[in-house]
């Protein structure tokens, strides 16, 4: 009997009735190495169901999924032409195939008809007895799903093409972060179960390990504050548009981004209200009305919440997205000087965030006018760097916002000195620092073999397994290796690292690492028959696969201190890159050039505006001929400044702006950036 | 020349030019007791600004305000009538008045033309300039504002009139928790500075008192359930209609009350997005997603976030409001036993926090079908018991969610005994504890003078104040005093006490003594002469003045002690008036008359929802004449089932239900509610 004769028999023969539910089969061939054997993709769905090539290329784990051609039904399940394939034909498929189902088939009720085709009409639960046979490649899928994942980089299909890793396990990643970038940021973020898409676009799911590294950063940062007198506060989310627009500087930049809440349940809320976008005008009314006295000075305040700016550029996990944690600091001083201190202390703290914990450099600077925080009388940034694409990022930002709010809010007190002198207006400061951060360690640290977490803000630090347990091992030798290893965890957790055991005998140690790997853990503490006899451990680092040997007796002692050596290396490792690509270029014949060589650059410049602005287009250009990175969001994109740093290297005298005829007042770092 | 005539020069003897902006002068008359002068308020407005009453009592800190007679213009501003009166009145004006200047007004242009009356038109810069005499009883406020305040009882105006705490100072607590509950509610939230009320309605801004209550609360319940396995994870606050309503039973309760997004920036949304009431429909299809088999079980995250329920009813800070912060639990087990263990270990983890935190105590129980969580087969709950209303209310709920939405979003594993048995639905638990919290906090330890907090909780556990400071002390005895005052505020610090204190020379000590005790600081540790000669310091309970006499040398070990005999005192204070209120009637025609004397009751019921029904019908009704309190929210409210106590009660042979003819199966909690 034909695979087709023996499905028509599980099939109805009768005409179906006016409520059955029409069901497609649709086959996807994968983009597959030349050498290899393609596992084609079957998509079970509602005909209703949109089921777009990206929910199948993520669901499947599969590279660019295209609709098959004949050649593939013929080949792969011994049928004509991809008109004549149904179901049947899945039982001729002698090598693996992936099927993915609709979930909205799955949820519909078990008697009811579906319709394959003309001629073929199965009840529901007939077609699942069926497909139990392919239960084991077989996924259930919500096709609804938004999946975001940056374009395919329209100016290097060669690159592209290549960026598969030939031997990556499915389960692993599969591209090359130096050759498929976006590609390989998605995979690592996924994979490594830091992170999920969502299905509402722009807004991502942050998972145990990319959340316990924002806790981490939380007691780190929230410390610091404490110690300088802030108290943390929550302020509600909604904002009246009134209110909302009151500072109309400030309110310009972020307008075109608010989301608004017009109705709850089935009313329509007589005025619309925002939701923040950040909490300026939110707070300052209130602060205007708790300060009465110059003894209320200075106030500080602090939340951790999550703000919303419905951002209409291309959203990236970490980097861009419409909701995102942050904690937002808005204080207020008597005195000009003490609110320009507390912004340098920020602004260290934040250095701290990157450098302390997330071993990741950064340079410190002032923002120019230009890309300044609208409202406020200058901002203080730290700007890292991301070598693959050689853009600058900016990463934190501390304001110091004068007395520019104070006065549009009245937030002001009666002069100390008395009555009879002028009363005073407040100034201010406000600074951010964002879940960002996660996105740019990830970039930075992280490899072809899945993410690498600093080990200071990583969720667990060290991994425990067993090895060199082989079919000739005996049960004892077995029970003592597990024991021995059983102990290590629980002498390292006694402590305080953060180590976890995997005792699983059912995976090998081999597919255990890889695991690890991907999910960045720090170290892996191996315990083997031969570590036993030398009352040892053996411990390798994720980073760079180094190998310590550490003995039983020094344990408490030694992995804190080969954490904190793999701290240093990955700091050092990336300050060098940053480091060298940072380059100083006095003449504007060198600036695109250098900047197409994947460099920041620190130029002498005259500080104005417009010439900043010509600087910005003129390495929009690609007038140089030579192949840089391209950019979706921005395929020409020019070089902004990122700042100004507080380390200046030495001006020369008389020494002109790089763009223009100018003298130069300063050095400034520009760079193409995120 | 009269006040009329110096001010007539101010102003402008030309025709008001056609863009004069109106501006109106209001004076309201406070109720104040009958032995006081009244402190007039007079509202300086733009003709278009509501001023109500409202905001006018909160921003003036005066009870009921209303637009003055003709008697007191001509007592006050030797004004003969309201309607004759001007702004050159104000400086007639013996005795202290309240001036509030409409913050539109402040923020108009300084050479705006204001017209007056008919006659008088000026510049606003001179208006500003005349107002100055009047600045330190000025203040300026947005009208704007929403003001939420349970509106006066309607049944009880003797009681009402009566609230007035005759003596209190006008910084503290003007009505009396005992007559007027929900005005001292709102005052000893707002003046005790935990918490302010926003522009938008049914939000509140939490102050840091209260932000630090919910951090301490966060440290104790997430250190309880990291023990568990639980980790913290973050998910969108947006949620798309599609997925939001997956599961109809639940989302059916929550629809009513859901905010939506359609705008952002000038766009409109193509599809509106809601904002998360609770997150089971958000979280839940990602489960499915990462549950690929049941070595993926337990899955336990947990998120501590805000949620937005856009209630229509009644906003009342803390209990009812339209954002709030919360954790909510969600955990994913493979059995049942497992699943709604973790159930009740959570409903402990609560417990504890309002018992052991909070010392609040707290009835554990299960809810009736009729009460529990759409959607899930039990709920758990902690219900807590506020004596001045009589009510109950529920303090945290623990859900055994069973397999309905595990079923609803194919939260399925393979059998771990192998793929020829039956695929297991999971099952799954949910859990939440709001800041509801501290809102019952409040309301069962807090008093006339203000706020009391648990010193658990508490930001601030000790504040140091130098006494016995008199004109007569010697320079050098001043010192001392500071000096010794200074010191042990050190060292409570190093003990890891919360301690401050306040040296300012400026304030006596009794007006101290009044700012903290409104605050709720749990100790006030006093050192004097006497103190000093005596190496000791006095140490007074916030709860009860109870004094302490502390050596020196046991300051470290005494504080704490003290601190935890308050907790215990607070404690069981609080139990005895739950204990003696909650009382047990096996009678129908004893249950609203026991309900009526303030007690939640315990009876005899046969589990029937129409019965359950029937009672909250039945107890409804005013039927007996007897005098209770009353609700705005619910006018006859009826008693609800609060929970069936795990903790029962031996139930008679044979005994019936309270209500209807059917045997009881248990004792029910029932009561009026919040």
């Amino acid at each position: 009997m034909s695979v087709e004769e023996s499905f028509a028999k599980l099939c109805m023969n009768e005409t179906p009735p006016s409520g059955a539910v029409a069901v497609k089969s649709l086959v996807f061939k994968p983009k597959t190495a030349k050498t290899a054997t393609p596992v084609p993709v079957v998509v079970i769905a509602l005909h209703t169901t949109n089921t777009p090539s990206g929910v199948v290329a993520l669901e499947s784990g599969s590279k660019d999924p295209r609709l098959a051609r004949d050649e593939l039904f013929a080949s792969f399940f011994k049928c004509e032409t991809a008109k004549k394939f149904t179901l049947a034909h899945l039982k001729n498929a002698e090598s693996p195939i992936s099927v993915l189902i609709d979930d909205q088939l799955v949820n519909i009720d078990d008697s009811t008809v579906l319709q394959l085709n003309d001629e073929l009409s199965i009840k529901k639960d007939s077609l699942f007895e069926y497909l139990k046979d392919f239960e084991s490649s077989s996924k259930i899928v919500n096709f609804a799903q938004e999946v975001k994942k940056e374009e395919p980089k329209k100016k290097a299909p060669q690159a592209q093409a290549n960026a598969a890793i030939e031997d990556a396990k499915l389960i692993g990643i599969t591209v090359d972060k130096a050759l498929d970038f976006p590609g390989w940021y998605s995979q690592v973020l996924t994979k490594g179960e830091m992170l999920d898409y969502y299905d509402v676009s722009g807004c991502y799911i942050l998972r145990p390990p990319s959340y316990a590294i924002w806790e981490a950063i939380q007691k780190y940062f929230d410390a610091k504050i404490k110690g300088l007198g802030v108290q943390n506060a929550y302020f509600p989310m909604f904002v009246s548009s009134r209110v909302l627009e009151k500072e109309k500087d400030h309110i310009e930049g972020f307008a075109p981004e608010v989301a608004w809440v017009t109705k709850a349940g089935q009313s329509e809320l007589e005025e619309p209200i925002a939701i923040r976008p950040t909490s300026e005008t939110v707070m300052y009314p209130y602060y205007a009305k708790w300060i009465q006295s110059y003894r209320d000075l200075p106030l500080k305040l602090n939340q951790w919440n999550s703000v919303v700016r419905w951002e209409f550029k291309h959203p990236q996990p970490f980097l861009r997205t419409r909701e995102f944690l942050w904690q937002e600091g808005h204080t207020v001083f008597l005195n000009e000087k003490e609110a320009q201190e507390e912004v340098l202390q920020i602004l260290d703290f934040y250095a701290g965030v990157y450098e302390e914990l997330l071993a990741v450099p950064v340079v410190k600077g002032k923002k120019t006018e230009k890309e300044k925080f609208a409202g406020g009388d200058f901002t203080t940034t730290v700007e890292g760097y991301i070598p693959q694409t050689g853009r600058g990022i900016q990463g934190a930002t501390s304001h110091h916002l004068g007395q520019n709010f104070s006065k549009m809010f009245n937030l002001s007190v009666e002069n100390p000195l008395g009555p009879d002198h002028p009363k005073i207006f407040a100034y201010q400061n406000s600074w951010g620092l964002s879940t960002r951060v996660i996105g740019v360690m990830v970039m930075i640290h992280s490899d072809n073999k899945g993410l690498v977490i600093p080990p200071r803000v990583s969720q667990f630090q060290a991994v425990v397994v067993p090895v060199g347990i082989t079919k000739k091992t005996s049960e004892e030798q077995r029970k003592k290796i597990h024991e021995a290893a059983r102990d290590v965890e629980s002498r390292l957790k006694k402590s305080d690292v953060r180590a976890f055991g995997d005792y699983n005998d059912n995976y090998t140690p081999g597919w255990k690492f890889a695991q690890y790997e991907l999910k960045g853990i720090p170290l892996r503490v191996e315990m083997g028959p031969k570590d036993i006899e030398e009352s040892q451990v053996t411990v390798v680092r994720r980073n760079d696969s180094r190998k310590y040997t550490v003995k039983l007796s020094e344990l408490e002692s030694r992995i804190p201190e080969i954490m904190d050596e793999m701290h240093h290396d990955l700091y050092e490792k990336a300050k060098e890159s940053f480091d060298t690509h940072r380059v100083i270029v006095n003449e504007w014949k060198d600036f695109v050039p250098a900047l197409n060589k994947k460099n920041v650059i620190l130029a002498p410049w005259c500080g104005v505006m417009e010439c900043e602005e010509d600087i910005k287009e003129g390495s929009a250009k690609k007038d140089d001929g030579e192949e840089f990175e391209q950019d979706d969001k921005a395929p020409s994109m020019g070089a902004k400044s990122l700042c100004i740093p507080f380390e200046q290297p030495e001006l020369a005298a008389g020494q002109k702006c790089v763009k223009c005829d100018r003298e130069a007042k300063q050095y400034c770092m520009f760079g193409r950036s995120y």
